[in-house]
């Protein structure tokens, strides 16, 4: 069922603790809106806990999670946030699943999974939703708060970037930065400026790969199991290349392609109009209209060739 | 001398013509501040043209300045945007340098050499101001002015990245994207996401040559003549590459050097809180605390081993 502000504080105010759920493969929204959420239940005088099915990445995210998850107890009240369908939990869906009394979310593709789900499909990210709905019960948040509800705006958005940013982010950002003196400067470095050598190093590997397709209108990237044996580095490492594919200027579509076992997982990123969920629904993947995926197996050069040919004829419409 | 809205409106209002001076070297900022106000100005029905010692760099800018510079006339009003100092008018020093009746910057360090000066030192961009002054006098901007305006407060912060980044640019933000209906995304995509093919595959080559010092917390990236036409490029086509110094985990400075004909110029980058303009100033150059500069002669080799030094000793402090 879905609920709004008013009976949302209601649930919180009267629930005695809580244990908190982020998604698998934890991200600054997730992280942020779980953490900033217990803060909010301490003001409360409510005990909580915050869980992911993965470790909270370190020390990348240090600077929220250090004050602690909380400690173990059997929860009464079970909630979500950031998580659209069940399934996201990870071991956390079978033990936990059914049992999600209130979710809080932003992603319009929410399953209703939860006996209440305060959702906001059109809020740049969860921590939006969480800043006003203590603003909304009148809870005085901390800076430590604060500091989490920002990175969840922030890197959702990609720093006020993207087409998800709202007004609303921009006004909370300013309301965060007058109140609570958040150090916004040095979060942004660390979410979005900051990189290991090794990273540093292979970024400048992976664009050695870029093909150019379609007059520069298509970049694709891919890497087989040899090119990254060859270069050193995991699968696991290749998160995050896909907004490389289209840096250049001209550029409409990009693919990112990366070898697995049994097939080859391809990221599809758009650049302006192009409905990149459409073309991977068509493919059988699915996604958002600039960021989407699929799978497909075979031969890499006759998949690239299929996927030239798919997206040749998106762009002509 | 220094003056508020209220008089800035009057001089505003009064004037019959007016060339914008913009500074040399012209960033989103300076465009967006000479092009914004040359709208509102016409909103008013009063002529005016933007001028500048180079040409807007196109296409990058043309979003803006595709409207036009304004045709030429023999203005009876000079006005300057986002010019501290006269110096930075170029070519247009001699002729406007001491005729400048309105000065609009939100450079501390402004020079107060036009007649009136309308300066926000806090202000995050001279786009800022100029839309707070619009505010101010109650004029309806169009939807171009609004996309000139946020160029610039993008610009200037990063993205609303950096520390320069107040509370009122969000605020403005915020408003531009509910009342304007502006396409922030595309102009962020071209601001700050878009490059040439050439300048991607250059950044993988600048990479390489950075080298680690003080256990990481000192990046020298060094370009000498000799590096620059082994990789076929332009001491010019070497701008912007200084904030790559510091994107390192461990980084604190970060120092970009590129050989001249006669010297090296070294660019600064701070991290954290280490005060490179102070470091810039003992070897005879300046700046701001976060990115400053200066020039050395000499022996490369000895330059760097030098310019070690100097850091360890700012990192003991």
């Amino acid at each position: 069922m879905f609920i709004g502000f008013s009976e949302a504080e209601s649930f919180l105010r009267n629930c005695r603790d809580a244990v908190i759920i982020t998604h698998q493969n934890p991200d600054g929204d997730c992280i942020g809106a779980g953490f900033g959420l217990k803060d909010i239940l301490e003001q409360l005088g409510i005990r909580s806990r915050v869980i992911c099915h993965d470790e909270f990445p370190s020390p990348r995210y240090d600077f929220i999670t250090s004050v602690g998850q909380g400690e173990d107890f059997e929860p009464q009240t079970v909630i979500a946030v950031d998580i659209a369908d069940v399934k996201l939990m990870g071991k956390y869906a079978d033990i936990y699943g059914d049992k999600v009394q209130l979710c809080i979310d932003h992603h319009i593709s929410n399953k209703n999974y939860a006996e209440k789900t305060l959702l906001r499909g059109n809020a740049t990210a969860a921590c939006e939703v969480i800043y006003d709905l203590a603003e909304y019960m009148g809870v005085k948040i901390t800076k430590h708060c604060a500091t989490c509800l920002y990175t969840g705006i922030a890197t959702d958005s990609g720093c006020f970037k993207y087409d998800c940013t709202t007004p609303r982010a921009h006004e909370i950002a300013a309301d965060m930065m007058r109140r609570y003196d958040i150090n916004f400067a040095r979060i942004n470095r660390y979410m979005f400026d900051v990189k290991s050598e090794g990273r540093m190093r292979l970024e400048s590997k992976v664009v050695e790969l870029m093909e150019t397709y379609l007059g520069g209108r298509l970049n694709i990237i891919a890497v087989t199991k040899e090119i990254a044996d060859a270069m050193g580095v995991s699968m696991d490492e290749l998160e995050g290349f896909a907004p490389m594919t289209i840096q250049l200027e001209q550029s409409e579509v990009g693919i990112f392609i990366r070898q697995r076992d049994n097939d080859y997982k391809c990221s599809f990123r758009s650049a302006n109009d192009v409905n990149v969920s459409e073309i991977c629904q068509s493919l059988g993947g699915g996604g958002h209209a600039k960021a989407a995926g699929c799978s497909m197996t075979g031969e890499l050069e006759e998949i690239k060739k299929s996927l030239v040919e798919t997206v040749e004829r998106a762009l002509s419409r």
